[in-house]
Parts: structure tokens; sequence; C-alpha cells
């Protein structure tokens, strides 16, 4: 099926564009983590978003789970790896699945969005995002790994498995991967550098020889998610409907700037699922 | 005293503007007729305000108060005729009163947003939105009073007083106004005519000739509201940032633009007073 929204990111933004989507009676794909894994979750007392005075962080972001819940809205902890533009609409992949979708929504926050040194560069050219799209490339070759979840252990194994020799990145602590060919890097990639293909990472106060890298990342950076899309000062541009430089593909919450706040989060994201309604309906004319 | 910030409105726009810029501890002068008396308090039912599910809209418009109400803020309910930029801020007319303030939040939603035809060519020459300030200018002489609220009948009822003849146009039953000098027409004001002075005011089915005409309304067209407020659509252009045309003076809610949503409002109120702490912090230096 082709969805007419995927919302792609949990938090505030994309809660708030997931319901009002659901609201206004589109078909919605939501990929994300959740409430309760954001940085709000967290916060120790939120007092400034209005209706729900003096409250804690996990109460706030409860409080809008179950709120989606009611239309029916969980969303997929599913990684996004690429937002891709074709001639009706875009495909997302995400996971081990492939979406096909009218517009997009993006709201992934700004964790994710920082590129380190030469990435950009290296993207395709020793550099990726996906071990079981890219992983077969480097059988019996050096790679390194950079996990920044247990979550992708599953696939960091299926690299260690296949490598000659695996550097692993683990951002957490008890990285349960191990073997002769394995070897446990507690730093994080700050550079990566080579000619005309990826040679080198480099971290603090080391670096290591690699064929490729692979970065399983909760979040990519803009660059890497959609390529096409303009940035300004690192966030996303978009216009005060929430469009961006690639038709179809609205974006709402801290991804699009300062200040990083829930209430804006939530009402970009309500204004982007009534542009991206608005631009579906124009799509079928 | 001068205040940090003028919080023009009293809406979910304004409401989340005044919060945020107490909580980020900056004086606040707050002018609106409360949330109350908004068309989110007639609501039947809102459902798509995260975090607050399945909520009527007194029943929203309420917590949004007290939660207003926690940090001390209570909108003074007086009418502002005027928004008057100087060397080192504001000056805000409103009611009787004048207040200096460092920067302005409009807030002021859209009711107020459309004039009459003619109605701006006429500001000043003819056509005036106080009583108390112009009306002896008409003494003895022939006035047009449009009143849109009954608390506006005081204001009304002296310029009967002092006028050879008035017209009054009330939008709304049972207008206490009477006398041998004063002829109730039930019509709304449609156009203003005239040469150099306004002559001549114009409604579905008859006109009046006039020396004067008070419009005595909750809230004020743009154009008069802020001379020099660039619009877009008839709507306050704002950037990203909710800052307009005039330097100090921010915008957010509905005046700003569709979708005419409670979230889009509250978002904006909060990124307004963000931006307006952030240019009264850079005036201090």
């Amino acid at each position: 099926m082709i969805y007419d929204i995927a919302v792609l990111g949990a938090g505030p933004a994309g809660t708030s564009a997931a319901v009002n989507a659901a609201i206004l009676e589109k078909s919605v794909i939501w990929l994300g983590a959740g409430m309760e894994k954001t940085d709000t979750a967290r916060a120790e007392k939120i007092r400034n978003y209005i209706g729900v005075p003096d409250v804690n962080g996990m109460e706030l972001s409860r409080a809008f789970s179950e709120h989606a819940k009611m239309f029916g809205l969980v969303p997929s902890d599913e990684t996004v790896t690429g937002v891709y533009k074709g001639e009706d609409g875009f495909t997302v992949l995400a996971g081990e699945n492939s979406y096909e979708t009218r517009s997009v929504i993006l709201a992934v926050g700004m964790k994710g969005a920082k590129s380190a040194e030469g990435e950009e560069k290296f993207v395709g050219r020793g550099i990726s995002y996906c071990a079981t799209c890219d992983g077969f490339l480097y059988k019996g070759k050096t790679v390194g790994v950079f996990v920044d979840d247990k979550k992708f252990e599953n696939e960091a194994a299926f690299l260690c498995s296949i490598a000659k020799f695996a550097y692993v990145f683990p951002m957490y602590r008890d990285c349960g991967l191990k073997g002769d060919n394995v070897e446990i890097v507690m730093k994080k990639p700050r550079a990566f550098e080579g000619g005309a293909r990826l040679e080198k990472v480099v971290f603090d106060g080391g670096a290591r020889k690699v064929d490729g890298m692979f970065l399983l990342r909760r979040a990519l950076p803009f660059s890497a998610l959609a390529p096409g899309l303009e940035l300004i000062d690192g966030h996303v541009r978009a216009g005060r409907d929430m469009s961006t430089s690639v038709v179809g593909l609205f974006a709402a919450g801290d991804c699009t700037g300062r200040p990083y706040q829930i209430a804006k989060a939530v009402g970009e994201g309500n204004v982007a699922a009534h542009s991206a309604v608005e631009y579906v309906d124009s799509m079928r004319g």
C-alpha cells in the first residue's frame, strides 16, 4: 500500500503530526522510538506547556502517547535509514522494511543531526548506515562499526561474523560483542579520512585503518537521511507552513531550529500535518 | 514603569506567550479579554491538542487560564487602541491607560483584522477608535458610532451626549442607548466614503451622512493597531522566530496565518516569548 503521510520521529512534534494527520483522516505510517525515549521524558519538571501545569517529563510523555493511542497510533520502532523521492512520492527505508508514502513529515529531533568530519564525503564510498543492505560488500574485509544503541547489536554481530576484522565502537556499556576478530574501542569516532574511498577512522587518542565503516545509529544526519534537503545553521530549512526544499517533505520540531521547546514542536507538528494533508489532496487533484 | 514585554491578546497564543515570558523572568503586562471569551472556549470538542485528550473548549480554556494564574498572570480586559514605537520601546494605548514596554507580542487573533472599505483612508480624518480621546472634536456635530460589545456603551453614551445627532450601529441586541438625537441602525457598516475627510457611512440598504465615525471594537484592524506592520494575505508577516517588520514587535497565533489551530498558537506564543526575551536582553547589552 501507499501511505498518505509518513511521520518520522515520535517525540512531541511527531506525535502531534501523527495525531493531526489521523484526525484529518489520512493514512499514516509512524516511525520512531516513542515519547518515553525522548529528552522530554527525562525532564524533571515542565511548566510551560499550557493546559498541563506542573508535570514531570515522563507524565507528559505518557499523556502524549496515550493521546496517540486513542487514535490507534503507536510508532513502529524502526530506524529510518533513508528517504528517497520518486515520481509519485517517497520511499522510506526503515529497519528491514521499505514504505511507500505520498508525503513525509520529518520530526526526528536534533540528536542525529550532526555528521562526523568526513562522513558526508564517504557515504557510499566506505560509509554505510545499514548492515543488512551493504554488509556483503565487506565480506573478508576490515570494518569499523559504530553502535549507539544496544538494539543494533544483532546487525553489528552480523558484520563481525563476515568481516576479517571488526573494530566496534559502542556508545554504551556492556557491549555483548566479542570474538578473535573483534576489538572493542570505547571511543567516539571523530573523523573519517581517506582518498577516493574511506581508509581510516579517527578517534581521540588513536585511529584504525578500515575498508568500510558502518554507522548504526538511532538517528541519521539530515544529509544522509534525505538527500537534497536544504539546511540552515545545521537545521532543516522550513517555511512558515513547515515545507522544506524537498516538495512533499515537511519538517517539525527541534530539527527546524531553536528554541527547542515542546510547545513549538507540538505546534509545528500540527502545522506540518495540515500542510501535508493539503499537499496530498492537491496531488490527487 | 517600563515593562519588558506587553502581550496583546489572551487566547492560546497570548496565554502561552505570557506564561513563557513570566517563566523567563521578564516583567509582563498582559492585555486581553481572556480565554473564556475566545472561540476556543466555544468549541464543542477539541481532540488534537496533545496531552489533553477529548476535552471541550471551555474546559481547555479554563485549564489555560488556571495555568497562567499559577504564575500570577491575569489579563487586563482593556481594548488596545494603538501600539506606537518610540526610541527605547513602545507605547501601548489600552482603554484609558497607556503602557510603556520594551517589546510587544501581538496575539490578537483575526477577529478585528479586516478593516471596512475606506476605513484606513479616513483614520484621523473622521474615523476614530477612542471616544474619550477624540470625542470632543465632534461636539455639536453628527457622528456614527459602531459598537461591537455592550461594554463600550458608556463610551457610546458619552458620544451621544455631546453630539448633535448620533447614528449607533450596535452588533448585539438590547442596545441600551436612546435619546431624541439617537438613531439605532441594526446594520453593519460596510464602507466609508468622502473626499479629504469622511462624509458618509454606508451599510446594506442605506447610508448616513456623518462628520465623524467612532469604531468601538474589541479588536482593531492590524493597520490601525500598529502602524508600519507589514501584512501578507491579510495576516501579519512573521518570520520563523515570530519577528515582524517592526523591530521589537513579535506576533503569534491566528494573526500570523493559517491553520487557525490551538497548538500552532501555543507553539508560536512560546517562540515569540523566547524571541522577545532575547530581544529585550540584547537591548540591555
